[in-house]
């Protein structure tokens, strides 16, 4: 749209496209207002729907006086990028912990998120949370439901784990983040959850990416383990597509020939998603590296680098952890990573929100 | 067992296992008889119950006249290794083009697999079928449900495309193998497949893994795109640990940093797969490489590294494909192939299954 | 060039190229004869140079009566490219085994190369020479200077290696090849090598190709461990411009994050490199796995594919091998390959070299 | 040895160690001094020296009064590890630029280290050799000897970039660090060059390694784009065993299916690196990254993960440049970015190097 242009004119250009059966997505910022575009998408994808306006509608659209120019999105994701949408998504997070009861993610503040791999008890959850909620996190992370690379390993408690997760998020003011795993279990892994998270292993299990996308739960979408960027934000496009704005980027590390870590943590991937597109992108270095000793250093990078909140694995005992306890801090060690992770946040302009 | 054991002798000990609240799975060859031996499971995994055999069991069973030894499977998989299960698995696929009904896989014969990457249309199946039928094919392939990286590419006619896949299957004699994306189309799927095909990117969706475990179908599981093979046999150990154990692996390329290739395929897959396991393994040249020109010298190398099947993606005309074109055989080109496999069969001393 | 167009044409083109400061490098076919123009070269390269005719030389050369049409190059490698050369390049290695005494690389006849990874000791190098070239092989492999990712391995018997492979070179009637690692041993090397291999290490090292290309040695260079198959035809190119046109590609195997073999070897570069350039290509299946028992069924996958040549390890003793002996055959193993080598060979049309 | 031991009893264990043939490295801290112990290594490596010490010296060791315990390097590199040397190494470099006319590497402070991918002309030189040494940088950076992938590429104006290398030190006060290719020119680099460069491709050129090992320059050692950490150590362990102690890793990323950027930036390498071994561990985000717009945020998160020093490409006029202009920072983006990387510094406790 032209500069400074008025509510009335943006809406004339959405009454035009409504009228030629195309649908109107604007993204206001301070300098400028954007209109993306999209074209009708059938039941099952209809090949080149996207772009493929009207010539004649475009030349029409184009010589509105409120229209500065029109430009086709040249990226294969369509509401996922920037060029469709030049403004950051903010998501709004749900928390008893905050005055207003919302927590931001993809804002000004980063956010912390931390908590134990896989909900194993009560006491586990319990204690962990109480002490990230103390150092400074405000959202609880836990997993109930496991992908577990062998069939007799532990896949989690299940519906009493998110539950326990319930319980948890009362009694500390924290929100809750836990995996879905199915399709089947999205109904009710949104009763107890305030973002849901889809695992490296499920980032192009589809039907699963739809079913999320007809929800409007916060969804963080982990970077499969060797995944591009470009299909990931694909992924991204499947939420999207369906309805459901709130998606939030995790780069969890990609898989490579190297041995001494578990993961190759991509930093790359967060200021190359923040020029891409405009969703939020956060970190995980836990299963990024795999390595306790490298959690700290990886945060501290991921928060150089622009993330927008950092999602970390804490036990209060690692070594009798069920799951990757190599990979989880002890109580004590994030402690001693809050004041280092708020002094790069201070460095780059950003700060931490606390409650 | 010792050498030469007698049936009764083989019942005397799985009725010692079963008293002892084991479960015995015997695996009879010409020479000797091995009998698996399996922990109980819970409901959610209970880590560590595989090999977890009483010591003074583990004695008594070493005490007892027809056993020779009791060997620690080593490998994280138990029940698709070859450590327990010695004697290669042949799996049964039910067809109306042979006689008795049943096409075999894993046995001497090899198994030729092809047909269009995706059902478009009652025409291009047809034409397609009949032509892979009469030059050698007795298995059809064809998508029915298509996992499509873009939300807005073509996903596939859903069921419409099974009933044709039935239809061909009735008019030309042909088992039908065709792909199953979620736990809840499982059942359905079935109704119409012969093989049930889990693809890459969902080799550990575990929910569908479970599912499928459930049924009694052959399940085609091919590799993700970046999986070890040791992660892989775990995937397969899902699907056996639910009791279906007409698993088939496959072969489909994996991810690296060429870009003259759409995956690197990994030929020495088919060889260390027979030695670490005693499931069939088959190959797909036309994922694995993604140009049509590099399908034929890949499916006779497959060959010659010992795959039990080919699965070739064959399409009327691959320029209109609407998905895969480039790595679709023309008709003709899919005729020219079939005579240089057989050539390559015979010098192995294995052949191709025929009406 | 025109079909059946007379040597007198061909020479008065080339005439023409000179005298507009061209070379021309023909290569006549049975059909059609066509030949590759290169601008001049500076001595550190000058870039944008090749391909940069002057357009009005263009025109004149397409005007010429025998020129059927001028067709610019389009791969960044030009020597090296099947669009410059279309016609097989067939090398010529000087050996004592075969009437005539030379040994062709490229054409239908397969070579065998096989014998120790690194020469130990006379009695080590003779036993396993003398096996090797009674079961078939008529080059004899054997590394004299090794690379060794530790400086405290051992890196070869270094010009005393040398003196024995040429010693076993008399007594056996079989061409030399061994590794050359930098610019000062190359003329050195070539006092006692038929063959000059670059290992993958040194895929890159340019200095070394430069100083190889100025010999007219046949030489063998193994694909870097991560090279594209566009960075290896561009290396092969540095040896061509430098003036010798006997280079021989070696697939050996790539880096993935796959553990259970050494390396993933990529057998769809045999027949890749077969449609990209007119060079010969022979593949290592023995470093291409890391694995004694994998060797075999790479070995026939890759002549399947199209190989010209085998490089395989054989070792009297592997397990005493001073490198490498997991993945070297024993002289028996080597035999027992050698029958199933040649019924691939045969159902392809192809056969081996024999004395 | 003991806590608090003297300077006398160092001596009297290095006697001992010296008359059984060892060689003694000792490494004082301020709490407990290390001595390292090697063994006596041939000329062309003898495997297992290593650590091989007499069963009986090691008791006599052990026994000695001064001497707390004799532990045995678990790492196949020895010289490089951290348990062979737990006291970080700086790296000492000549420079006209700060008082006492020493760059310390390794150290608190942090190096910038700055200039053009290649020498291109005495005014390109100068004009950014004159920017980045006003915007903080204290070595310059600008390759006279070039890899290029193709034969017809760029390859540098040889001794004549070193001339104009040699003159913008002494103009700019500033140190140079320029890359050495292949054995028979480090000689004549080491005459410019402050600071010697082995490029990714040379990272296993173990000739070049020995003779650089053979001189006693700073040497950068750019990690492998497909090495391992344990590889990349060993090789830096082939300059330390030739005498050379003033080794400094570089990490630039490594090769992945990734297609968005040249390379895969592994940031973990740093602080992994400084857990492992002493040695200081540099940065260069423009290798790394391929791209301008994410050179930045990856300067900034090298600092947070702990790098020792970055290794920056800036050209005046990046699109003429007549290599690698997409990843090289304007003049201007390199002083926007030093203030960051000054906050980010400040933020973890350390500062970068000035005049």
């Amino acid at each position: 749209m032209k500069a400074s242009c008025s509510d009335e004119s943006v809406e004339r250009v959405l009454n035009f496209l409504e009228k030629h059966g195309l649908s109107g997505h604007p993204s206001r910022g301070v300098e400028r207002t954007v209109i993306g575009v999209l074209g009708g998408v059938g039941p099952w994808g209809a090949p080149g729907s996207i772009g493929g306006i009207n010539p004649t509608v475009e030349e029409s659209l184009e010589s509105m006086p409120e229209v500065e120019s029109v430009l086709r999105v040249s990226k294969p994701y369509k509401l996922a990028s920037r060029e469709f949408h030049p403004i950051d998504t903010v998501v709004e997070v749900p928390t008893p912990c905050v005055d207003g009861g919302i927590v931001q993610i993809g804002g000004e503040a980063i956010v912390m998120m931390a908590g134990p791999c896989t909900v194993e008890s009560e006491k586990q959850l319990m204690t962990t949370a109480e002490a990230v909620r103390k150092a400074g996190a405000v959202v609880l992370r836990g997993g109930a439901f496991k992908p577990s690379t062998s069939p007799y390993g532990f896949r989690g408690l299940g519906e009493e784990g998110l539950k326990l997760l319930a319980k948890a998020r009362d009694e500390f003011g924290m929100s809750i983040i836990t995996e879905v795993m199915t399709p089947s279990d999205v109904e009710m892994v949104c009763e107890y959850a305030d973002i849901l998270q889809i695992g490296t292993r499920n980032m192009q299990n589809y039907m699963l990416l739809d079913e999320v996308g007809r929800t409007r739960k916060p969804a963080v979408l982990k970077r499969g383990m060797s995944a591009t960027i470009e299909e990931w934000l694909l992924a991204a496009e499947y939420i999207l597509s369906q309805g459901n704005p709130n998606v939030i980027l995790c780069e969890r590390g990609v898989r490579t020939f190297e041995k001494a870590t578990r993961n190759t943590m991509d930093i790359s991937a967060i200021p190359l998603i923040k020029r891409l597109s405009h969703l939020p992108i956060i970190s995980d270095p836990s299963q990024g590296t795999g390595r306790r000793d490298l959690v700290g250093p990886m945060s501290l990078a991921s928060l150089a680098a622009g993330t927008d909140a950092l999602l970390i694995e804490v036990h209060p005992n690692p070594d009798e952890a069920l799951k990757d306890g190599a990979q989880s801090l002890t109580i004590e060690q994030f402690r001693e990573l809050m004041p280092q992770a708020h002094a790069i946040s201070k460095a780059i302009g950003r700060y931490f929100v606390t409650r």
